[in-house]
């Protein structure tokens, strides 16, 4: 089910950077939620390109229009569709696209797979994909505002090369991460990572770097036990996003090289509540979530594209080379960080939808 | 779906650590594939505990008996389901986990979501949850062997606690890994390694480590784009297995700290192929495998059982104390071997015929 | 999965009468399968209100728009995007409908379901619906056509009201049934049907029929044991669709009445094939496709609106009356035809990729 | 997912009547729901074998062991696993069943479909796979009792060969029709039916009938709009039984001779809940329960093994002849009655779990 993602609420989401436009249909979505194009255009915002001047300069106003599923306001139960118009297409931009194949794109496996491929655009591997998603968890934040009003969902930038944020999950804002344009919560390392990608850009290269995710007031008991344990979950929608290379959780590969002792969380009773002492479990127990901080981090690699000739291929089998021409991210990150934090609203609404069917709470 | 695994091949698990077995149901597995039960026992033999000496002793014979789907060595396309019996239950081992949650289990967490648990074992957060996966995956390589006959999985452990090994993705052998107890391509650090062990149980404690994984002779055109990419259905099945952290894939989390120029793949044409000539994509690349070796890592924590006291709490909301008492893996990671490469079958077998369905090749 | 529909190849449908469109999302659908708008627009055109003298007058063009998945008129593999804009909506039409429940309709059970109900049209109950399953089978037909050239499937009238039609389901051609406009393949009895229908809505009354259903050159071998018998998608597919109130495959209803000895159907070699000599097996033994015509029968209720006094109730809980308004069916079953044809080019398409999936045919 | 049915609940069943035994997973029920091997007993006696002088004198059992999931008679929210072992094999009464297709049963196909076939039994036509289905909805009816604790499910026979009994589905009761082996309401028509089928059992000879079911005090709001319809959910279920041939569902095929005047059902108010003074709709509207009785039909045909000389081919070509052998039905509708009854409990329980995730209620 390629396109689709959620058992109980769930998304299906189409289209590439070129034909008429790109979208989503929610189903399974509860009656009676709030919901308007712009709680949708708010989230498409904050993954816009053109939106700062470190990232790409591609001018796409992407607005959301719902085609169905809502009525004054709220929505019906019915399926949502929200489709957001193809623009500023530039299919000369591509040209040589249509024959060599990009470096660390999908241009290749898309031909593998299917033996044709759209030759402007990256199909369904171009970042426009990402809309649909988007659009889906605005949704899906709109579910969880009603149902788990306490619930928090916060992701920043944690590094980009070697220059690494210090940021308490525990603490930081939304305000904070957004107060700045690469999405951190430490304004010192803002202004140096700010710097790192127009450098980098200036050089016609590009950059790669982790984002950070906390879930805050995740109440105990969503998740599943064997394979829809709530990190394997969120680790899937993680790993779906382009460019990932990584997903951890809690203490992740540093937990690999600690003792039991080192890394268990000790239980004790705080105000009448079972708490953990300390959280290398980042939050999920067993695949299910224990009531603590749910933490989390994605590695994402540098943009593919980079304006230097590269050694590649024809699709016709000759050996050639190819330089990256168009309007590009150097550094992905910035427009990451909602992308991960949308992802995991949808992973949380779908799994509190199940967790009240199975168990009526 | 919590138990069900795949989409045209797909797998059902049941069964705890307490009730008469485990087993599971495969569904969708192509007609007139060689399978005998020794098949099963070869991979639930790897996977079992009392193996060796620096593994749990408990003596746990693991017995599959194949129940349907199959006729004179050969499978019917339909249902086939393997049945494993519980036995060597010792209820009087856990008398007090029924009582006091054990640190970094999954014990709080399934009384928080269902309001009950099974007092013995630990539910499907037990260990022996994993043998209907394991078998699962035993038929899914015997597809695999029919229909990829070029394609081979191969895992080992990577690194326990500080120690790591020197292992070659591109030519490290079955035999290589299985000729130590610990399960690694290099026979120095195996020794390190085992002896780490060793010392670490003697104390009553435990250790973690990282699992690698390499899929070699993988045909292209596998995966799909957007939420099945190959990666993500990989890191969601590594990270169901229990005691997981994190999960990254070619350049990993290290990738995130290179620029583009450094972590491109540049393609060249090799004997009519298409190749890359690095692969810090690991083997995929817009989600879809692009036949280079496919390279992955997981990371496991130390395992939650120390023979030290903790602080915990009851279920009844009192703080108090627990000593890890029973017999248990201080290190998971030579177990933790054929799952990951036995995870890693299933996907595969589950993309192979998805790709026939849909493709037609 | 309210909306969605299909496996392997799968279609997700969303919109009402209200609102900026309906459409439909097809995911799996092969690559490199001819497809333009055209192909969308005929099986629509069929559907359309409006075609003639007999169905309702509203004006409604549903000009399909491809908004995603297809390249220089062929499919890429990836999820295709049909979407047909609202126009001609008239909620003045339905002021009462916010307020009274409408007999034998859906108004209030979606209440009863959601809480909250479109006060316009009839929501997802609309047979604005039906659209997006019209379009998504246009797709289904391509493939079809491509991978099972010979396979043919043709509906028709069989009965309206009392007035029954003979047709020969091994020899019916679609010029035949499309020579009338009200879709049968007896014109003798097409003219009767007409009519009766234009007699009835005169009364300001509806009627209901029955159509049938013929699938030939299906290949042997589609549809599986259990519950996915071929038989049980196209019941379940029938169904789903609007005002069915029965589905009968072979012998049907009438099958209960015969004994073992009348029933059977031999079989003999034909032409060096496996054939049987009588079909009351309706193609279809033991779920699975047997090579012979696939002949079912499907019942609709006459139109719920008609155009007299009914006693109802208010949303409110009051007791009341309504009268019909607007421009219906007096009879749906013409514009039923195209919707059951389609719904089982859904069913095989899917069986079909499904078949080659697991079985590699 | 040919052994998979359900969403929300959901059971998937394996097992052939050659092997070691029949079963089925039940996977997303709730937890604390009061379910002993007891409760599974009861319906596999009512389905099974032996159990009076109209129906097959096979011994078989079929006692079920339920192997997971629960713990002190409750259910853990985990999968459960129940196993019936397969005994009284005599794969002798099918030697020519290897080489000589059955008329009208799935010999034929299952080659067709898997190139292969168990060559004794009938794989998974055999009747033995019902077992599965009725013991993972005697877990449905444990749900059922405990969450909508006023819901009742009722089926019958309503007709064998041309005797047809005349039931009220509003006032029958359990006991009325346990208290005859045909299964029917109706004590004179008993009487008749069961003289019929041992008349056609003495001439070797098999007869078909109807089973009509009733759902009683359904909650209003059950079933899903579009595809998921709960009369299509019912269709696909009862379709999905062997030896059906059609489904209807209130007014029936009846309804498509009916003008709307006559077919309309009246709303009023009654004890302030909202009403129908008649019930031609059969309890759904729209595809979702409306709060009256759910009632429908099911064709069944004659068994299909008689004991005449048939014309059949072999499975390498030839013409020949073949005689039913070994100890069958005559007549299954007695059997048929707890197998239509079950499938309702299942589409309910998951529907009352999917209402119960998507809607809170």
């Amino acid at each position: 089910m390629s396109s689709s993602f959620g058992h109980v609420f769930r998304i299906h989401t189409f289209g590439e950077s070129h034909g008429g436009g790109v979208g989503v249909i929610i189903d399974g979505c509860p009656p009676r939620i709030p919901l308007t194009e712009s709680d949708v255009q708010h989230e498409l915002d904050r993954r816009r390109p053109g939106q700062s001047d470190i990232v790409t300069p591609r001018k796409e106003s992407d607005t959301a229009v719902i085609l169905s599923g809502t009525h004054d306001g709220l929505t019906l139960g019915t399926p949502i569709a929200i489709v957001v118009k193809n623009e500023d297409q530039r299919p000369g931009s591509y040209d040589e696209m249509a024959v060599k194949y990009r470096p660390s794109h999908a241009d290749y496996t898309y031909d593998a797979k299917y033996g044709t491929r759209a030759p402007s655009g990256g199909g369904r591997a171009s970042a426009r994909e990402t809309i649909g998603r988007v659009a889906g968890a605005a949704v899906a934040r709109q579910v969880l505002a009603t149902l788990a009003p306490g619930l928090e969902i916060l992701a920043w930038v944690k590094s980009i090369h070697d220059l690494e944020a210090q940021v308490d999950p525990a603490t930081v804002t939304h305000e904070q991460i957004e107060s700045n344009i690469v999405r951190t919560g430490d304004p010192v390392a803002a202004e140096k990572m700010i710097q790192r990608i127009k450098d980098i850009r200036a050089e016609g290269n590009s950059i790669g770097g982790v984002v950070e995710c906390v879930i805050r007031g995740c109440p105990p008991g969503l998740g599943e036990p064997v394979f829809d344990k709530l990190e394997a979950e969120l680790a899937r929608a993680m790993m779906s996003l382009p460019a990932t290379k990584g997903f951890e959780i809690g203490s992740g590969f540093a937990g690999a090289r600690m003792t039991g002792r080192e890394h268990n969380d000790p239980f004790r009773m705080v105000d009448g509540k079972v708490r953990t002492t300390s959280n290398r479990s980042g939050g999920i127990q067993g695949g299910i979530s224990n009531g603590e901080d749910i933490i989390f981090r994605v590695a994402f690699k540098p943009t593919a594209t980079i304006m230097t000739s590269q050694e590649t291929v024809t699709s016709t089998g000759e050996n050639t080379e190819l330089k990256g021409k168009g309007r590009h991210d150097a550094c992905v990150l910035p427009r990451a960080v909602p992308m991960v934090d949308n992802m995991a609203a949808l992973v949380l609404c779908d799994h509190l939808l199940r967790q009240r069917g199975q168990c009526g709470q």
